[in-house]
C-alpha cells in the first residue's frame, strides 16, 4: 500500500499557450495550420523528463485541470453534479480535476510532471471551430476539417514535443479523456508507459451515439446557428446549446443521483402553479440552470465537433478491422481502467471488454468497479475513492522505470 | 387457463366525434367549454352496459387503438420501436394496440365493448390547445389551460355519459394511459370494476420529470413556437418538437434494443465520411426520420400541455398527502399491474411500489413484470405476453359481476 499523504493544492495557475510549429495532419486527409495550444503544468519536470503525466479531458472540460486559476472567469468548469454543493468550488475557477491532482494526491505533483492540454477542436485556448482560418481571417465555423480522436492525439503528441516531452510515464483521463489515453497507447506505443482511462470505453454504445447526435440537433435546429457562421453576427445558438447540454447533463448522472438530490420536490413548496413556461420541479429549475451556465462558458461549433469526434471513436474499427484484439495489439502500456457502478453511459461493461481484450493478449491490465451512485460523473467526484488505486498503479510504473 | 381462440381484427373502423354538452371543470380552477371528444369503439354494448372496458392511450396516442382506419393518414400512430419492420403496420392505418384489442385478443371483443378516446388535450379530434377557443374564435394555443390526468379523466366520464355508460368493466392503459386507469380508480371508485395498469407509474421519477422537461424546453425554445401562437402564421416549432420525439423515443427503449438494432453500424457501409451535419451512423439516421414523421401527426402544444399534465401526476401528493397508501385507500377496483424488466422509464419498481400498498390495504391486485428487452415500448411490442395475463384477469372480473 501506498500511503496517501496529506494532499494540497497545486496553488494559483495561469493557462499558457503555445504556437506548433507545422501543421496537424488530420484523418479527413486536411491538415490544420496555425494550431494553438492551451496548456497548464503542474510540479517539476525531472531532469530526465521522464515523469511527465499527460492529463486529457472530457467533452467540454478545458486546460485547467487543477488548482486556483490566476483570472478565474464567472464560473469554474467545474461543474459536475453536485460539485459546486460539496466545496463551492464554483466562482472560484478550481480546476476540474483539482481533487486528483496535486501534491500527495492521484497524480501527485511532488513526484509528477502533470500536463493538461485543452483538445484540439475546443474552445477555452486551443485551435478549434472559433478559431481564426489563416485561409480566410474569419472564424473557421462549419469549415472547420471534421475531427478524430486520433487528431486530438497527434496534437498533444506535437505540442509535447515543443516542451521537449518524448515519453510519458503515464497519460491519464475519465470519458473522452480516456479515449485519447488509449489512442495514445495505439498510435504512439514506444512512448506511453501507463494508461488510466477512468469512465471510458473502445466506443461509444449506440444509445450514447444517439444522445450525442441529439445534442448535435439541438444546435443545429436553432436557426441562430445560422448553419454554423454565427461568429459575429450578434446571435449564437444558445437555445439550442442549452438543451444539448441538458441532455448531456442527465446522461452523465444516474436516476437515483437525481431522486436523492431533487426528488419530486416542487420548486415552490406550496403546490403546482399550473404553468407550461416556468419550472415547477427543482430538477426542472436545476437543469435550466445547468443550461445557462454551460452557454455563457462554451461555443456550440466546439460541441459540434467534438461530440462528433467521440462518437467516431472505435478502436475496432479503425485499428483492428473489426477486432478488439487486433487493436490493441501492439499497445505495450500498462493499463490502469477504472469505471462506476451507476455509469450508464460508460458503463463497467466496456471497460470490461477492454480488460479481457488487453489480459488475452498478455498484457498487463488492472479493472476497478467502483460501487458509487452518482453515474458517469462519479470520475469528477469519486476522488478519493479513485486515488489510492491511481496512485498505487503509477507507483508500480516507478518501480518498472 | 382461458385458451386464446384465434385472434382476429376489429376490421376496419372510423373515430367519431361527440360535442360535450356541460363544461369540463378543471383542477386549475378554470373551466373549458364545448369540450369535444374524438372516439373508437370496437366490439357491442351488452344490453345491461356492463361489458365496457375504457383504454386509454399514452403521450403521442390517439382515439385510433385497434383496427384499419377507413381514412387512415400518411403514417400510423402505430410507430413504437421495431413496430413498422415486424408487420408494416406504417402507411396501413392500424391502431396502436390493434394486437390486444379485437376478437379473441387480450381484449376481446367478443365479449367487451371497447372504449377508446383521444385524450384532453390532445390533437387528435379531442380539444386541445390546436383547437378554436369559442371565447375568441381562434386557437388556444398558450392559452388552452393547464389540465391534469384527472381533467382527462374527467372528460372521459363525461364523455361516457353521453354514451349512456355509467360503469366500467375495466379501464385499461400503458404509460399515461395506466396513470389514466389509476385516476379513475380514485376519482369514481364505485364506477370501475378493474384497473389494467401497464408499463405505468404512481408518479414519474424525477429522471422522467427531467427527460420531459428537456423535451418541452426544445419546443419552447424553438423561435417558431412564438410563444405558442404558431397556429396560422405559417411556422411550427417542428425543428423543436423534432428535437422532443428525439429525447423520447430513446428514452421509450433500452440501450440494449438499440445496440441489438443498429450497434454502430455506419449509415453508408463503407468508412465514416467526416461530416457533422448528415448522419453517420443508422441510429442517428433512424432518430430523424422518426422526428420527421412525427412532427407531420402532432401538434406541439399538445405535446406541451400532455407531458406536463404526465409529470404533474403524483397520486400520493394528490390524494394521500404523500402517502401513496392513503391515496389508495378508496379504491374498490381490483387491479392488474403488468412491468417490464427493461423500462427503465417505468421501471418495474414502481409498480411494485403500487403493488404493496394496495395488498398493504387489502385490495386484490397482481403484478407481473414481463421480461422483454426493449424499454418502454414494451407495452406496444410485447402483446402475445401481455394477452393471457390480461385475458385471465379480465375473466375474473366477469366472475366476480
Amino acid at each position: 500500500m501506498i500511503a496517501v499523504g496529506a494532499a494540497g493544492s497545486v496553488g494559483t495557475v495561469e493557462t499558457q499557450y503555445l504556437e506548433l510549429p507545422q501543421p496537424v495532419q488530420l484523418d479527413c486527409g486536411q491538415q490544420l495550420r496555425q494550431v494553438r495550444v492551451a496548456y497548464e503544468t503542474y510540479g517539476t519536470l525531472s531532469p530526465r523528463r521522464d515523469n511527465v503525466v499527460l492529463v486529457c479531458h472530457a467533452l467540454s472540460g478545458d486546460a485547467h485541470a487543477a488548482g486556483f486559476a490566476k483570472s478565474p472567469g464567472d464560473e469554474s468548469t467545474r461543474d459536475g453534479f453536485g460539485a459546486q454543493d460539496r466545496d463551492g468550488a464554483a466562482g472560484k475557477g478550481l480546476g476540474w480535476w483539482d481533487g486528483m491532482i496535486g501534491p500527495g494526491k492521484a497524480f501527485d505533483t511532488d513526484r509528477f510532471f502533470v500536463v493538461s492540454t485543452n483538445l484540439l477542436g475546443g474552445c477555452q485556448g486551443t485551435t478549434g471551430p472559433s478559431s481564426i482560418d489563416p485561409a480566410t481571417d474569419r472564424p473557421y465555423g462549419p469549415d472547420f476539417p471534421v475531427i478524430t480522436v486520433a487528431d486530438m492525439v497527434r496534437t498533444e503528441r506535437a505540442f509535447l514535443t515543443e516542451l521537449g516531452i518524448e515519453r510519458l510515464a503515464a497519460v491519464a483521463g475519465g470519458s473522452l479523456g480516456g479515449m485519447q489515453a488509449f489512442e495514445w497507447a495505439i498510435l504512439f506505443p514506444d512512448q506511453v508507459d501507463a494508461v488510466v482511462s477512468i469512465a471510458s470505453t473502445h466506443a461509444l454504445h449506440p444509445q450514447g451515439v444517439a444522445w450525442n447526435a441529439i445534442a448535435r440537433e439541438a444546435i443545429m435546429r436553432d436557426p441562430a446557428w445560422q448553419g454554423g457562421r454565427y461568429y459575429g453576427t450578434g446571435r449564437a445558438p444558445d437555445a439550442g446549446l442549452g438543451v444539448a447540454r441538458m441532455v448531456g447533463h442527465v446522461t452523465y448522472l444516474s436516476a437515483a443521483a437525481l431522486s436523492d438530490k431533487f426528488g419530486r420536490r416542487l420548486q415552490f413548496s406550496d403546490d403546482i402553479r399550473y404553468t407550461i413556461t416556468e419550472p415547477e420541479f427543482q430538477v426542472e429549475s436545476y437543469l435550466r440552470h445547468q443550461a445557462e451556465s454551460f452557454v455563457r462558458r462554451f461555443d456550440a461549433n466546439s460541441y459540434l465537433f467534438t461530440s462528433r469526434a467521440l462518437t467516431y471513436f472505435d478502436l475496432a474499427r479503425q485499428y483492428g478491422g473489426g477486432s478488439l484484439a487486433r487493436a490493441l495489439a501492439g499497445v505495450s502500456a500498462r493499463t490502469l481502467l477504472i469505471a462506476f457502478s451507476s455509469d450508464w453511459l460508460y458503463p463497467p461493461a466496456a471497460s470490461r471488454e477492454i480488460q479481457e481484450a488487453l489480459r488475452a493478449l498478455g498484457k498487463p491490465v488492472e479493472f476497478h468497479v467502483i460501487d458509487a451512485p452518482y453515474g458517469h460523473d462519479c470520475f469528477l467526484l469519486e476522488e478519493l475513492r479513485q486515488t489510492p488505486l491511481v496512485r498505487r498503479f503509477l507507483a508500480g510504473a516507478g518501480a518498472r522505470g
